[in-house]
């Protein structure tokens, strides 16, 4: 979630294309977080349009020339704003490699690419880049602390990232083991178990415990390796579930002093200490 | 949760209107808590009595007839107890305006309207304003201490908000991609996919584990994507389970005293302390 | 889970009936611990006889007769235990009335009864008794410390049990609304979901994420509903986890320092206080 | 997950036999590490390969023999590993019976017994054991420290073992009470749960919220068992979950550095202090 822009420390009279810069880069200031709000609310109406155009419904005159011509207005305020920004930035080539530039461009290519290529259109495929735009709505409410709070559920996450890494390796081969023991027992009786692959959504639906029920055992082995696979699933849940949760609480105690050595500037003290435990300097 | 009444600290001989008022408002006296006991009671027995009238096996004569006399007896009951609280509080505007006044009013209405308007009753539409006045419950509970159990629940949710906002945030987003990735995979062989919204309410329904098989996918494709999008539900619901935990820990351990000692100013002291536990002073 | 007899602190020589006693009632001694192993043993397969009579495959001769025989073997060995538990305790009708003489006599008293009563046998009948006698393997395991984690366990639900209810209240009136909901939306069209039970089953088996998939709405309006109540009832499971993982984690932290104060005679004192918080007397 | 070979702590120069054993089982050398990653890519493939060979699409010509070859190819190189690594070792008994060792006869011993029995191939009885081998990527791994959070999750895992063992057993009784009582419900008329283990089933598939459809409650009184079996399942869940994670918080806050401070005894420092917190000494 790079934002392209810095704070921008600076508060001398700016000129237009800085004022530019700072209304569409940053949301501190009114018309900023105006431009921001307005821009979160035209990402989420143009994803509606997208969803209400794949409706049967909505696929037949006049609704589905409407829905056509609110594309076209959404496609030419997101293709205005992506030349604004391309305009306003010092290092235009750096932002359109960023994350933020790339998505911002891959959600209006594809309309202008219907113009050229195949009149069968395909608006989902604009709702996959569409919806990561959304990730903007993190930028707005920033002043709130939000990215704060998503920065802390990123470092849980890649603190526990070795733990995380060793469970799902667990239920890789937990996966296969119990694929192939299905596989062995039902796969020449059960028709929609008759492959590995095919045994193997089996095993992930059910460890997962969502269990659709398009794929199901017919057989008393069946339905016991069944009955297993699915008290190892409820069972293993709990693992990342603890190990994330005391990463949380763990950091949660330790953060809550934010004060720093005046001489080794160290400032990972706990909130009982008195003296720094890097240096013995008094706090 | 608002309970329209105070506390009551004054215990001064009451007039007829008042000893009413402590009745039918608070839970602090025997009589009190007796008028609220048998209030749930009815309450819950009115909810009995619309869900029977909904079972076509109790649709036929006599059943129809009496259930319908008996949800008359609540009706009369329930406007008893309105217009008594109206005539007992200081400002009656201010209850009727409350949550429960309004509560309180649509659980009769809709069967005084039934006299004027269709013949066709429509009992389940009383239940759903009929359920939130078992609300009540946490009242005539609040001296077992059963509010401040909701209070410190309802804390850790707000504590948490920002970082359940970012968590619906993110999960809105998956489901968006997925849906629209499942939408251009299998929309147009799989007849129970044939649109967006068909595809969201799928991928809901799967990335919560729910997994009713109505709608199921179709393709090896289809089936990688679904096992892609369980496994990122089974490992979400994790994240959320962490947050609140550690909230909900953090509040437990430190919460309640904020008391620290005269003599070393140490303030991390168990709520039912006396003596500094670090050197012994008084606290 | 009361085990009838005490801890027994004299090790004075025995009577036959006391040696009786102590090898019966108590897990203790070697002859004692002996006789409750081989007391699940039996119990384990009497209930794994009554599962196997049930099946079609075993219901034809020769093995109803012989499962039938096995069945009357298990009663006898039952029967007799039941009645030297009886002759052995000083007080036989506590022990008659205590939740295991119940459960003891009544795993047995179903079988006496098909003597003189209908020919048609119902052996799951038993089996519900019979399961509640596994509960003796806790008593066995008492001397591994198996019974003082049930302890903490207890004392966890018991401690929360406050916010369990409001949870369990919580859960139910967002059931009867949601229900309620469903039922006006497709009470009329869809015939899974004609009568409010039915709803209520419906939404209980939605909410838990067990989504069986034999009543699924049927309308996009349905569908909302649905997914509207899946989301809650993803995020609800978090509050009771949350509330129970917060309450050990604040039981183990504390438990660890068994000292107690010699002045006052408090116990409950972190492991790293030097003075007692209650009376201010050094540890 | 022993790995037969100890750290190897001398760095004189070594003999061949040494140095392969080095390479072959130790992962502290570049070679040591290059060897073990592309241990783990063949044993990806061989996996891969028996999962592909069971697909339909691919049992016919040419992708069947060609499958076959490759999978001859796999059987050669872990032939070859298998008696490089019985050379290698000092004592080739002891490998031979270790885990690894067995896994590793296990993983091309299948592959042989087709030339001799019979014609008929039974690819997915290799994917277990083949899958086994994987557990290899954690020693791979081991420089990275995923070993020791391996330990961690085993060690929060045994800590809570009596605890899981009582939830475990309650589960168990759960369920047979649960299944027998639904037997007795519906054994008579419900097809799919006309025996015991019929109904265990159901009763595992359900308590633990999986939920396939394949076994549903026809009658009123069946929904009532199960939403209250459900509602059990879904508060169960929560009890292991504590449990676990409580357990990974204790040892996460205590467990690292037990050093204490020599000028005030304080023993409660974190891993990465250099000086008491307390005092100021030097630790």
């Amino acid at each position: 979630m790079k934002t392209g822009g810095g704070a921008g420390g600076e508060r001398a009279p700016l000129g237009r294309r800085e004022r530019l810069h700072e209304i569409i880069f940053e949301a501190d200031t009114p018309t900023g977080k105006a431009f921001d709000v307005a821009l979160i609310v035209a990402i989420l109406a143009s994803v509606l349009v997208v969803i209400l155009s794949t409706m049967p419904e909505l696929r037949v005159e006049p609704w589905q020339g409407r829905l056509y011509a609110v594309e076209w207005v959404f496609t030419g305020l997101f293709t205005a704003e992506y030349l604004l920004r391309l305009g306003v930035v010092k290092r235009p080539i750096r932002y359109a490699r960023s994350f933020f530039g790339i998505v911002d461009l891959l959600s209006i290519l594809p309309v202008y690419l219907t113009l050229f290529l195949a009149d069968e259109s395909h608006p989902e495929a604009l709702l996959v880049v569409r919806a990561l735009r959304l990730l903007r709505v993190f930028r707005v409410l920033k002043l709130a602390r939000y990215l704060s709070e998503a920065t802390a559920l990123k470092r849980a996450v890649i603190v526990s990232r070795h733990k995380i890494f060793v469970f799902l390796t667990a239920v890789l081969i937990i996966v296969v083991i119990a694929s192939a023991t299905m596989y062995l027992a039902e796969g020449q009786t059960n028709e929609s178990l008759d492959s590995m692959p095919e045994a193997m959504y089996w095993a992930v639906i059910t460890m997962t415990t969502v269990g659709y029920g398009d794929v199901t055992p017919g057989t008393i082995t069946g339905k016991f390796i069944t009955a297993a696979l699915v008290l190892m699933g409820y069972a293993m849940i709990i693992v990342p579930t603890g190990i994330l949760s005391a990463e949380i609480t763990a950091h949660r105690g330790k953060g809550v002093s934010t004060q720093s050595c005046r001489a080794c500037m160290h400032a990972d003290h706990d909130p009982d200490a008195a003296f720094c435990k890097f240096c013995g300097e008094k706090l």
